[in-house]
C-alpha cells in the first residue's frame, strides 16, 4: 500500500493447507471481486507464512511481569513499549488499516482451524482491539466491517433450528460474536458453502459465482444483530 | 499404565502457558480428586509438551494422495497403515483408552486456546472417533464421558439468556457438541470459574473446593442433552 492511496482497504486472512482447495478458490474470488471494485486488497496466507498460532511468553520481547504471564496485560504493556513479537506486530498493522476484514477458512469441528484461532488469540490485542467497556459497538474496530467466508462438509439440511447440528450462525458464534463483533466490527452475514467435498465441479463453479455476486453486493448484505453497550450499565448488566 | 490395571482411566488435556495459573490449580484439583477416588489418571500438558496444533501434510508419514490433501481421508488412510505422525499417535492412544476425558483450559475468545483447538483438529481422527453416520450417540467414543473445566474473565451475570455475551453452554457449543458429543462422548455439564483474574485468593480457594466436590459427585453430575441418531434418517434429516 503506497502512502496517499485513498482506496478502501480490505484484508483477507486465509487458512487452508491445500493450495488447490475450494477454499483457496473462494479466497481468490473474494480478492478478485474486491480488486475489480477498486479496493486495495492484502492477504495473510497463514499456512504459507507458517504463522505460529500458539499464544505464549515469547510473544513479548520485553515483559511487564517476567515471572507470571497474564497475556492481556502483557499485550497492553507491549503495545505501549513497542515490545510485540514482529509477526504479531506485522499482522496488527495489516488489520488496523483495513476497512474490511475477511476470514476465509474451512469449518473444522464447528469452528475455525487452530492456525486461525491462534491468529485471533495473538493479534486481537487488548488495549487496541478491545479493553474494559470498549467492546462490541464501542470496540476498537468500530466503524469497520467483517465477513466470514467458509466451507462445510455437511449438507444445508443438517443446519438450522431443526437440523442435527443446529443453527450455523450460533455454531459460529465464537468467531462472529465472540471475536469479530466483540472488537467492534459490524459483522456481515457469513457466506457458507455446504457439502463442498462431495459436489461436482459445476456446482463448485456455481458457488463461486454466488460468492462473486455476494462480494459485488457487499453494501446491501445483511449484518448480524449484536449486543450494544447502550443496553447495558457500567457493570455490563442489562438495563431495564 | 501397567497391563492388567483395572482402574477406571481418566485423561486430562491441559492448555495454559502459566504453570502457576489458576487453571493449573484446577488441573491439579481434577487429577488429585480422581486419584483419591481410585482412578488411573494421565495428562497431556500441551504447552509443556510443545504440542504442535497445526493440521498439515506432515501429519502423515505416508500419503494416500500426496498431490492433494483431504485431511479426513488421509487420517483414515494413516490409521489403516500406521502412518500417523508419532505425536498424534501418542495422543490417540492416551485418549482411546480413557473412560473419562477432561479438557482444562482458559476461555479465549468464547472458545478454546489455539493449542487445544489444534489438539482436537489433529487427534480426533476420522475413522476412529467418527465417520459417516458414526457420530453423536453412535460416535467412536460412545460409552465414555467428557468434562470441560474452564475459567473466564467475565462475571456470571454477563452470561445466560439475558447476559451481554449470551448463554455459556451455547457459547461453548463447538467444543461441547461439535467436538466431544460429535465423537460420542456423554458430555457432563461444564465446570466454569468466572471472573478469575479479579477475585481474591480466598475466592479462588472456594472455587477449587467447588471443583473438588464436583469431581467427587461426578456420577451424579448432569449431562448435556445432545442429538441422537435415532431421531434422524440415513441422510441425517429429522424424522417426523
Amino acid at each position: 500500500m503506497t502512502p496517499g492511496d485513498t482506496r478502501a482497504r480490505a484484508h483477507i486472512v486465509y487458512a487452508h493447507f491445500e493450495p488447490r482447495s475450494f477454499v483457496a478458490a473462494m479466497r481468490d474470488t473474494v480478492a478478485d471481486s474486491l480488486v475489480a471494485q477498486g479496493w486495495a486488497v492484502t492477504c495473510s496466507d497463514l499456512y504459507a507464512e507458517r504463522f505460529n498460532p500458539v499464544a505464549q511468553a515469547q510473544d513479548f520481547v520485553e515483559r511487564r511481569n517476567p515471572g507470571y504471564l497474564v497475556y492481556s496485560l502483557e499485550q497492553r504493556h507491549a503495545l505501549e513499549h513497542q515490545a510485540l513479537a514482529p509477526d504479531i506486530a506485522a499482522e496488527v498493522e495489516r488489520v488496523r488499516h483495513a476497512d474490511l476484514l475477511v476470514l476465509v477458512f474451512p469449518v473444522f469441528w464447528f469452528s475455525v482451524p487452530a492456525i486461525l484461532k491462534g491468529w485471533i488469540d495473538r493479534v486481537f490485542l487488548s488495549g487496541l482491539f478491545y479493553g474494559g467497556r470498549r467492546v462490541y459497538d464501542r470496540g476498537g474496530m468500530a466503524g469497520k466491517r467483517a465477513l466470514v467466508v467458509t466451507s462445510l462438509g455437511g449438507r444445508r439440511h443438517m443446519f438450522g433450528p431443526d437440523g442435527i447440528h443446529g443453527d450455523i450462525t450460533s455454531m459460529l458464534r465464537p468467531v462472529l460474536q465472540g471475536s469479530l463483533a466483540y472488537v467492534g466490527y459490524e459483522v456481515l452475514e457469513p457466506f457458507v458453502a455446504y457439502h463442498v467435498p462431495y459436489i461436482t465441479d459445476a456446482e463448485r463453479g456455481s458457488l463461486l459465482e454466488d460468492l462473486h455476486a455476494s462480494m459485488q453486493a457487499l453494501d446491501s448484505r445483511a449484518t448480524l444483530r449484536m449486543p450494544s453497550l447502550d443496553c447495558f450499565d457500567d457493570e455490563l448488566r442489562r438495563l431495564q
